[in-house]
């Protein structure tokens, strides 16, 4: 389950509820006319977790993804939660970057003969993903024939990649048109791999599904009045910063980074420059790094703080003594998990004293279905914000200027 | 070596010469009156190399860091971007956050016979550290007085964790008191663990010292003309994004976003808020994530650009050509350092093009010297556009609110 709480006032005029409504309309619209897809992706990708069950991937140990931006920050963000809960799920090996350090480090990872590999790029073409897979085919002697059973391919139906996968039989799955790249993450580009890593994720889009029609059955009212704040003070207000207490979380963080970093920071139908930058930050361990500027710096910021009420974990902290450090007592015998939620709720105390703009979310626990639920969460939000902004919230122009300019120098290089 | 950029222009103007040497003044009489003492350390710090010495460290294979903010990033820092070219430096294990997940799966790495264990806390006192040292005595069934010539505790004179060390004859280093925290990475906080890991940290220190004594010599005049131009935008420009291409540098971003976002943020001498918003990316990464916002979002960002000449790594891109995907052929042959430094120099072009305030520092390559180089670069940095601001960079006054607040939730829990 997951709370949702405010602490700042919404307003309540009638200018920001016809402001609220159009938004609803923009986002019901987009919804009911297809021309967005991933609201029907939790129902939609149920049949990927069919169709995998019909592949013999029982020889698979290891899942290579080559992919970068929507085509793994919301793989690498699932994994990283919710291994604590799924101890035996397959390792993950992620090949993003074009770092030459990282991709040897981790090339020698690779088992070949226990690994399947995933190919995944909306476009198709994606230049670090295409030289990586150059790069494994070279290290680990695949012959794309031979091996087609262990090669998969997610991108866009009729992509150069797709071509490249029919050409060679590999497995192909296909994003929707209508569904972006960061997105994308219930839709194949993070159903299958995940599924095949032994995720539940039936339960996951099960509690993205729950949210999403709580949300359209008109449920979720805190969401409106939260995209409604953040718009309103977007010019005062410039960044959210969501502060999340739990290390595991940091690559969750990432993603929503992307997703309201590139869906957000447009050009509206006005020509102005709109929104709103995000940061991801961890508790406790950015009390110590970030908060003295968050308490006392400009007040630009809103924060949204996360946290998990049950870690499920009882590690305690002994009832040790520490000769001269006895003031310290005080915490023996309690658990980490009464710690750092403690951190929690006081920091959060203290940013709200200072007069800062805060909201917090809280998970019981962590769960597929809070999980589902926290991804579409941040989708919606993101797509009531774009409209709005009047924004288009789903295409990214300001990013072809620098893959022109990498192309030609290259090319002439 | 390293070489600096900038790609905006410098006001040059009376009133901005008047605060860049106001600026000049304070940074130099804050030295020389060893108010401040991080100008000094990477002189006074080599004493510790010759220090360790005495000590029979050769059955320690395992170093446990148990630290967290300024205790933690900088020596995090140094061991993530070293490590390429050191590959034998001993484990380094963190403890850092009251993450209950992250304690017990680092406990279990934990060879209590072959780990030699670092108590650091400024204070003495700070709760996840000392929480985290009694778990582990308790795990690893540590006896604080027959284990004592394992245990290492590094902190202020006089205070909590001094005198529980001197109690148990623990080997004991001081941070010297006009040292913060977050300016400690060249004190013993980093300098002794890394040294006993076996970084080259004379090599560092040198590094470091070389360009401090450049600065004070008059030779760093881009420093002053950036502290100023980003002093001068600080209304506008209210964030500074840190670019770096380089997945090792991640960590260094994070001690960067602590140093500038603690010293800076600040209420000033006039009672104002002031201070600017670090934020740490990755490239080529984060070009599918955070760049489009910076090109056509709000224009409240400077961005300095970070890379690498030679990662001394010959990676290829194999030339082999993908059906369907022939057009990505022009990068075979070439190296994944060819590739991400391109990446870097056509985002920076596509960020100047699109009128945003960037520099650039180019490392020529990963060394020792050029990394102490880059830590006091930073450092200097931030002191000089302190004095600009007119703050005390060097306390954190607004994270007490929330100490305070813990205590006493816990207390009465």
């Amino acid at each position: 389950m997951l709370t949702f709480n405010k602490h700042f006032l919404a307003t309540q005029s009638s200018e920001s509820k016809k402001i609220i409504n159009d938004a609803v309309e923009v986002v019901k619209d987009e919804m009911q006319s297809e021309r967005v897809g991933y609201y029907k992706l939790p129902t939609l990708s149920l049949d990927f977790i069919e169709q995998l069950k019909k592949i013999d991937t029982s020889s698979f140990e290891q899942i290579v993804v080559m992919g970068i931006g929507g085509s793994s920050l919301g793989i690498k963000a699932i994994n990283t939660i919710l291994r604590p809960i799924t101890p035996n799920a397959k390792e993950i090996i992620f090949f993003e970057n074009s770092d030459p350090l990282t991709i040897t480090e981790n090339l020698v990872k690779i088992k070949k003969e226990k690994a399947c590999f995933f190919l995944i790029s909306k476009s198709g073409s994606t230049i670090e993903t295409t030289s990586t897979f150059k790069t494994i085919v070279a290290y680990c002697k695949i012959d794309m024939d031979a091996d087609n059973n262990r090669i998969f391919a997610i991108t866009d139906k009729g992509s150069s990649l797709s071509v490249f996968a029919q050409h060679h039989k590999f497995h192909e799955f296909n994003i929707p048109d209508n569904v972006g790249g960061r997105f994308s993450v219930l839709s194949a580009v993070g159903v299958v791999p995940l599924a095949l890593a032994g995720y539940d994720m039936v339960k996951l889009l099960n509690g993205a599904q729950d949210f999403i029609a709580s949300f359209f059955d008109g449920k979720e009212n805190h969401l409106l009045e939260k995209a409604y704040s953040f718009y309103e003070n977007s010019k005062t207000q410039s960044i959210n910063v969501v502060f999340s207490y739990a290390d595991r979380l940091e690559d969750l963080t990432k993603w929503y980074v992307q997703l309201w970093g590139e869906s957000l920071g447009k050009i509206d139908t006005n020509g102005n420059r709109v929104g709103l930058t995000p940061i991801g930050i961890i508790g406790a361990v950015d009390q110590h790094s970030f908060l003295q500027l968050v308490i006392e710096g400009p007040k630009n910021k809103s924060l949204t703080f996360i946290n998990i009420e049950d870690f499920k974990n009882d590690l305690l902290i002994p009832d040790i003594t520490l000769y001269g450090i006895e003031k310290t007592n005080f915490i023996n015998g309690k658990s980490f998990t009464t710690l750092i939620n403690a951190q929690c709720e006081a920091t959060m105390q203290s940013v709200i004293q200072s007069g800062v703009n805060t909201d917090a979310i809280s998970l019981d626990s962590i769960s597929e279905k809070n999980i589902g639920a926290l991804i579409v969460y941040f989708e919606l939000l993101t797509s009531l914000l774009g409209a709005m902004f009047k924004v288009n919230t789903y295409n990214q122009p300001g990013v072809e200027l620098g893959k022109q300019i990498l192309y030609k120098n290259l090319e002439n290089s």
